[in-house]
């Protein structure tokens, strides 16, 4: 912590611009001491020249942002150069050279951390925020970044604090018997804390889908067009397409942008009782695993082979049980019809081939996620909060049983000792090191 | 001219930071109106949130630099969000909503010419700078953007000028036959002008190497050791060695960093006279090909079957006499001899195989790059200079010949004019629209 990092901040090829990040009490004498030019004021852009020993390296822009008024809450230095990879290199070997230490992935936002700019849970969001390719997980990393998110739980810890300490000083007394702590209003904050946190950890599957891509499966029977589908919903020619019953093996996963969404598109091997042999077979094992990990399902199936009702009545055989998903079923090759079949509820009819309903569809798909809550701005979406609040569920839990059923106040206390500190494992309140190291290094360097 | 342009000035990749550029009337205006913080004071970053309608996109630095002491020379704002591809995206859209264009590739820098801040040359210094990959070409293009370049040319220029309107003026009172322009002094200047623009188009060869990549050709006989001798100076097991002669047959071409220069080192297939079928043939003509393209030559031959002697001797029936590079005689497989032979001048003695001597070839290959003037800070390095100093080294040579031959004033003005006029295009004194377009158009984005 007292030494000095530095590291490049902006992605790593030729570009108009580049920046490099120093953080620490050096980091404006390292900055300095190969810099001609005026000095920076704070925070005031400030033309100069880098210097590479004795000639010129580049003409820059130095911001000195004084502490803690800074990203990391110490002295920082951004040097803004041109986006050369090797005038870039050469300015981090510079500053090397004169004391600074290589940062490590996410060291900056651990600065920041520890020095109280921010919440753990913040500087997590930070690194999804760099990631998001959505417009829903950026929404998600942004609230998460804002500290919109666990403000709710976040209270609810502070009371149960509140009570902890009043259960302390009971435990204290205890051979008087008094009751500091009001045991029904407990009750009432547990069932609070139960509610939520029973909703965040519902909310797990959709938020973590929504961060790293949406899977959807497109299943149905051989030849039901669902490689067309694909294709259709892509817009382009993915997936090889041919009469042939069985023309896809291999499960294909493409991304597809939509409504805001990243969705995984997942192609999959038609299903049939009975596969023609072991390849077949196995193409009908994979596609079921799929159905497993998917979110949302798209089952298509011929309409001219077969009515909404037929296949909706034969699809629990073709799907097997193994999976929760939502089904969207799409009746296909409504081209082929010789007479317009009525509209069902809940069926899209489409002709793949000619793109017809396609907007039906991509509409269907987005409502879909909405009702299964994808467009909620605060989704629990990493495993690390998930296990946390697993940890905090069992141990309100636990204490609501005590609670009810009269228990001791030291086993109450206990369970809320295990509950707040799960909690706090969350916002970094109470984090153990090695789990700070973990965070920290899925970071990209310079952040 | 009149619109705002904008444009991600940072390379598109997830990052820390990410920039986003507006120059124009416009800018500050354009960045306020989705800005929720304080107004930014003149080159002071300002922390705010960025608003994607009503809903926050992301925390952001904006920084302001009026008109005139701008990158562009026109009002500048700098958007400074996390490097997140969505984010910068959105940034860009947001912007074009609110009526700035989409800049075109080099358009910052246009501008920044138009409203000279720089000269075109140094314009263009700064697309060599972003692409520089190794410290030659990086001290190249500075050296060009700091304008030291053609300072000495452009002195010589404005003296070219004055003799013009001397002697413009002199023709205006042709009839009364008076001198103005000194002849012996125009003599002087024209002979030191043809001096500078001579040395320069000499060193166009060695600068356009240094800046893309010096190629290196390395030859020999079958068998000699030539791929051995690529993996050695690659550290890495490029090319497929095997006792077999003739093993390489494609010319195999693997990027070097080597003392501040980037060689390309190009393998061929090895030399004889006779050839075993049509493949080694071809392999063979392709190898001389690739000697005649190569700045540097290494002659790698078997010291343990030919004396250092031996070798010079046959290799100009092996390589013709289609090329002007330099050689270096390397001795390969010292390792193979009983008794070591006495050191011969000019030659370096190695064993590519075990790694021996490579220091003392890495060693030669950068002097004889130095020798050739690759060290120099001032070289010619792109087509359109060279283009333009061989019209001005025309013209300088055709008045030349006229003075010496007492030719009219006329048509010694003439070549004067055209003299200059090509020189101005380098730095754009003097330079067709077409030219520009074509010049910025090899920009990056956001440049």
């Amino acid at each position: 912590m007292g030494d000095t990092i530095v590291a490049i901040a902006t992605a790593q090829a030729p570009a108009a611009i580049g920046v490099v990040r120093l953080s620490g009490k050096e980091a404006l004498a390292i900055a300095l001491s190969f810099w001609q030019g005026a000095k920076p004021h704070p925070r005031t852009a400030t033309l100069g020249m880098l210097l590479d020993g004795q000639t010129p390296l580049d003409q820059a822009l130095i911001t000195y942002f004084p502490a803690p008024h800074s990203y990391t809450g110490e002295d920082v230095v951004e040097i803004s150069c041109h986006g050369s990879p090797y005038i870039l290199r050469r300015v981090v070997e510079i500053c090397l050279e004169r004391g600074a230490r290589l940062a490590r992935p996410g060291e900056f936002s651990l600065r920041a951390y520890l020095h109280r700019k921010l919440s753990l849970d913040q500087a997590e969001a930070i690194a999804d925020l760099i990631q998001a390719r959505s417009a829903a997980a950026h929404r998600l990393a942004l609230s998460q970044f804002r500290g919109a998110y666990y403000q709710k739980v976040r209270a609810l810890r502070e009371k149960l604090i509140e009570f902890l300490a009043l259960m302390e000083l009971e435990m204290d007394f205890s051979e008087e018997d008094v009751e500091l702590a009001s045991r029904s209003q407990l009750l009432l904050l547990l069932e609070a804390l139960d509610g939520e946190v029973t909703a965040l950890l519902k909310a797990y599957r959709i938020g973590q889908a929504v961060r790293e891509g949406v899977p959807v499966a497109i299943v149905g029977r051989p030849n039901a067009g669902k490689s067309t589908l694909l294709n259709a919903l892509l817009a382009e020619e993915r997936a090889i397409v041919s009469d042939t019953p069985g023309t896809t093996r291999d499960t294909l996963e493409e991304r597809l942008y939509l409504g805001g969404y990243e969705l995984r598109l997942i192609d999959t091997a038609g299903l049939r009782e009975n596969p023609a042999d072991a390849i077949e077979a196995e193409g009908i094992r994979r596609a079921r695993q799929k159905l497993a990990q998917a979110f949302l399902i798209l089952y298509v199936f011929d309409v001219s082979e077969e009515t909404p009702t037929q296949a909706q009545q034969h699809a629990p055989l073709l799907l097997g049980t193994d999976f929760t998903a939502s089904i969207l079923w799409i009746a296909n090759k409504i081209d082929k019809l010789s007479t317009p079949i009525p509209s069902t509820d809940g069926v899209i009819f489409i002709s793949a081939a000619q793109g017809t309903g396609m907007d039906a569809l991509e509409k269907a798909i987005v409502e879909s996620l909405a009702q299964q809550g994808a467009s909620s701005d605060i989704l629990l979406s990493h495993a690390r909060h998930y296990e946390s609040f697993i940890k905090a569920q069992t141990a309100v839990k636990g204490a609501l049983q005590l609670l009810r059923e009269g228990g001791g106040s030291e086993l109450i206390v206990e369970e809320l000792r295990a509950a707040q500190r799960a909690i706090g494992e969350i916002t970094g309140e109470i984090t153990p090191d090695e789990i700070l190291g973990h965070i920290f290094s899925k970071f990209c360097i310079g952040k």
